[in-house]
């Protein structure tokens, strides 16, 4: 397998809740011992990725006094420094305890609000400690059930108050943190706020200080909902929201699967990794995913390697599809790059009277095809090397 | 029936194409003649509704010429003077048509861009000089099958070109006309860009006149993708962009249904009722739906009755939810006016030092309970009239 | 609310677990401390239920030793003496224990299949001290992610040896016992074997003793894969195999939410209780569903009431849609009783020659309207008691 | 790509309809010209398919008069034995005209279903007459919208007279031709009645002569509701029933897409292949589907070379995964081959007792890691060529 060797290059990185996914689920316990940190750190290392993130307690138990915190603190950043690894990424954790049940930033009760604020100012300042450069919002308990208990333009109101105000905080600190949101349709809510990117994206242009908050997209999210992901990462990197992603697979319409990176469509995930690599997207490749709840703690390691190795095998494939002559000529006969070139210009009277002078044979132009069969063919053919 | 009985103060409104649906689908042919608009007007102004909405092909057939053209507007106008109906919105047909196959403002083919931009330049045109105030954008072709045919980026940027272009037409004619964009995830194309209204939302946002555009929701296009509906409406109104609403019912996950307003998930049509009868929506209430296929024609009526006497049926709980003590002293203990209450306020640091400072009890406040089970009976004892 | 009181004779039953769930989900820990069994049992029957139902370790913790055990059964027996309340049906937890994450009757590991066999015969043996007269077997771990890891034919084949050797088991016991197959499409596993209600009722004519074994068809479970779930039942009682129900709700294409009964899709509700009260189906109205993870410890109650409320408050407009004239008119003019009568008989030679020689004219045939939006419509009308 | 070019013996057939197909859609018009039945005979052979299939009206227009029907036959036979091309399938359209808008043989108009069942006769005849062996029935028209309108029950009882009559019909005359049920979940009807492969094969199994009806699965049909497909073909070949098969590619929860097979999901059409050629199926490997919309005519046989293009090179991977020593290492390390083994055997007092007896240390078993991470990523290893 030496083709496919991540190195600290590949910018990937893993939560610690992803390896340390306990396998709790709605019908069953715990099926994994914990993870220390530490391991997760030095594991990660050795297979080859570059940085890990961490929700708060993640790395901090619930409740821990400051020296407790201090201590873990250290030994986590000594495993980073004899590493070499990173914490690009952190985020608070704001719906495991009971106290979020009702929402974090949205609860109806406004002491909750005030307190899951709170928790996320900490939460930013220990990311700053870590030298984390975002801090990503995935507003999980941030929705309802039973559709008259809120208002969702007061929930809207609320969110965008929380986020301003920690926008205030950051900015306050001169610090080079910023905010990515993470969109979800639904669960663990019936609803969640902020179903997908497209929400997330129109969200940030309502807020005071839009310029400090992009969006952390995730294919599990839009796929539960059977969005194109490609295409919404493709609308956050052309407002120039991609501030982050997470990384992992999914199948339309059912619970939150979080599979490893490319188990599941892997024409998506082909195109996903285009993309990115083709886009300028310079930020980690992160990889927000858990090994199957049947594995034993090895396992977890065969999973990590699986994620990397899946998305270094489709950028060789995304470099040959940029290289293959006989693709180039297939993307040219579908007139690929036609797109790219601008219709009518700007508005301008004499535009417009030019167009409306033109004569435009229906017709005519209805009997090009647009040759999309042997271009998605010539990517199934590259995907499974039939050439 | 007496009670339920549609007048033109209830703004209700129908696309010709609804009533005139003729029964096409992927496997089946015509089981309905066509229906002749004035009669679609006269029809539907009998059973109390305000006005009619149309395609530009809805009124005048593909390549009509001038002469006749003016004749079916002038008998479709007297049919509306005599009626007192009116024409609220206006639209145009960039789908029917084989030229748009593989899109309209975003085909790769940049002679159909011109083509479909000057098409929709005549269609506001016929709007204005019927006197409509909202043009909608229903992108159905803009969208595609295979992935690797367009750059979803290169979509969106031409999709933005044409709308600046077309709000700079209508700005040069001082129209009042404003645009509105109505999303849909997929169908007819694979996946079709502007998916959802919050990437809708977006992409105003991103427009150079975002002030003369807002959107469209649908019921069923929001529910193909599982989203809540009520909440996509919900986050228009807070961004002052619902500029129109298009009213049916779909069930989840399905091509696109278009079922008679209320047929499918009365609960979450009483909610969106409420949400417009409550929000100062003043616009036109929209009818984007068809009668079953297996209606005759005279079954065509009873399906358009149907849709407003839900409507209406609906609106009468709303007043009754507003009105009922039990409901209010539900809502109350159930905090939802808790969520209009500002959280922390504006940052500024001493916001912020008092907040860190306070004592957040997170068990203590975990203890309370959100009695939404005890609200949701109420709303489904509301509809069925089990009190 | 006097109208809506239940009694015995109205057979509701609760599992154990579902008032008793504590709300772990995959995001967030136990919200409601834990509910002993004689509560449930009392606080129950106070409400008007018939019955409880329970998983054997709903009842006796894992691994409780025998005296404990009796101790549990005793006490449990002592307060359903107490309130006449009965346990029609029992059934045996197969997926909280990690033993059980690769499945159990269909485990890749011989010895966890055993295991679990092993284990359901306790369960039954339980189930007969108790009186139940139903077992449920829901397969929730029989499943898989990754699509190698197990040929679906040796799966059936498994599932199939098990449940044979089961039945030998209470055939020899003379045991009253009938099982019922629960039908899931997914969750907790990515794909569970015997999806939908058709697969489990293709298994069950596969088995040595089809006429031991039925279905136990959930709402949530149908309807997570969009099916409609009153032709599921319809078809399971067209062969005679209802056995048992799991009443809740749930939206389309979503994580499992076990809504209470109701609370979703009133329309369909509506329709399952007019089949059930219609059918001649006599068993248990079987609630499987818990309350929403905001509510406290009381709000539990107010959940369970409301499952039982609504059922009768449907059942009441049930009897009104049999006694409706108005709507007996527009089932006829819909022709739903025509299709009640044999279109050709059995097949005979003169039948076919008959049939062959007849003259379908099916254009005039095609003129016909089925009246449907009438219907439908009259539907909506009577829940919403708008007449 | 001289390595994947079909020959007769692979068994590729594909319909008439699906290289026919002319691109209407419930938005749009015709796109491409009508196909002659004798070109794409000829067509088909040219690339190496080895048969065709058809419904009754793809041949012969729908009215035509006894001679013209001879003359097409004629024609239509000449190209099939100068090309060696064979028809092993052919089907009854009772879903494009009116006259089906409410069923075929579940109409609620009796003199509907008698007119469908004499079609279906003579659909039969047309077969056995072109030598067909296997006769498919898609009941697309056998639902509903509104729920009220047909007991489901009695729409079961109607389809499985008319099954067995026409069993009755075909035993007559000792004819070869076996039946196929297709079924499917929605669309056209917003319910169809036998949905999946369960339903099915479960309604079969209520049928007076069992023996002659299977199942023809198709991908797309069960994938709309997110169904395990490679599940329900192992189910149907598990009871002996998969008696033809409908290969195409879905997005699941979305329009039927009839995509190009391996256009979607690469992963499970592999495992798809991978079953079909090691379980013994030896019937055609049928395509029903369709190039996409923007594609001119010639686009087409790009489309239908792709289809057998992408399942040969599939089939190469299938026989990869059974010879690598690295994969069956992987399958032993998942204990693959386990579950092919008996649990407990038949049930006897011995055998029970036995296994009531042995010491089941679930805490021990449950140690065991099923190394289902290492099998996924070498058959995603495979599909890519990563190795």
């Amino acid at each position: 397998m030496s083709n496919f060797q991540p190195t600290k290059a590949d910018k990937f990185t893993f939560g610690l809740w992803t390896v340390g996914w306990q396998g709790v689920d709605p019908f069953g316990t715990f099926i994994r011992p914990p993870l220390d940190p530490v391991e997760a750190v030095t594991r990660l290392a050795e297979l080859g990725a570059a940085g890990v993130t961490f929700h708060d307690n993640d790395l901090i138990p619930f409740g821990a006094e400051p020296p407790e915190r201090q201590r873990l603190i250290d030994r986590f950043r000594k495993a980073l420094t004899e590493t070499g690894m990173t914490t690009p990424m952190v985020t608070t954790n704001l719906f495991y305890h009971p106290v979020f049940k009702d929402g974090a930033f949205t609860s109806n009760d406004r002491g909750v609000r005030r307190a899951a604020i709170a928790k996320a100012m900490r939460g930013i300042d220990l990311g700053a400690e870590l030298g984390a450069s975002v801090y990503v919002f995935w507003g999980g308990r941030e929705g309802l059930e039973a559709g008259a208990a809120k208002r969702a333009g007061d929930a809207l109101e609320r969110y965008r108050e929380a986020i301003d105000f920690l926008c205030g905080y950051v900015r306050e600190q001169d610090s080079v943190i910023r905010f990515a949101i993470e969109p979800k349709p639904n669960e663990p809510r019936g609803d969640i706020f902020l179903p997908t990117v497209g929400h997330a994206l129109h969200f940030i242009s309502m807020l005071e200080h839009p310029e400090m908050v992009g969006v952390n997209p995730e294919v599990a999210h839009e796929t539960i909902a059977g969005l194109n992901f490609v295409h919404g990462v493709s609308q956050a990197l052309w407002a120039g929201k991609l501030f982050h992603i997470d990384l992992n697979s999914q199948r339309i319409g059912r619970f939150d699967q979080d599979y490893r990176f490319g188990a599941e469509d892997l024409k998506e995930a082909f195109l996903l990794v285009h993309l990115l690599e083709t886009s300028g997207y310079g930020g980690p490749r992160h990889f927000d995913a858990h090994a199957y709840r049947n594995e034993d703690a090895e396992g977890v390691w065969e999973f990590a390697a699986g994620c990397m190795r899946t998305y270094l095998a489709l950028a060789a494939k995304s470099r040959e599809f940029d290289a293959s002559e006989e693709i180039q000529a297939a993307r040219a006969a579908a007139l690929v790059e036609g797109l790219a070139e601008p219709s009518v210009g700007t508005y301008s009277p004499e535009a417009a009277s030019a167009l409306l002078g033109e004569d435009h044979d229906l017709d005519r132009l209805a009997g090009r095809g647009y040759h999309n069969e042997r271009l998605d063919q010539l990517v199934v053919d590259l995907l499974l090397g039939a050439r």
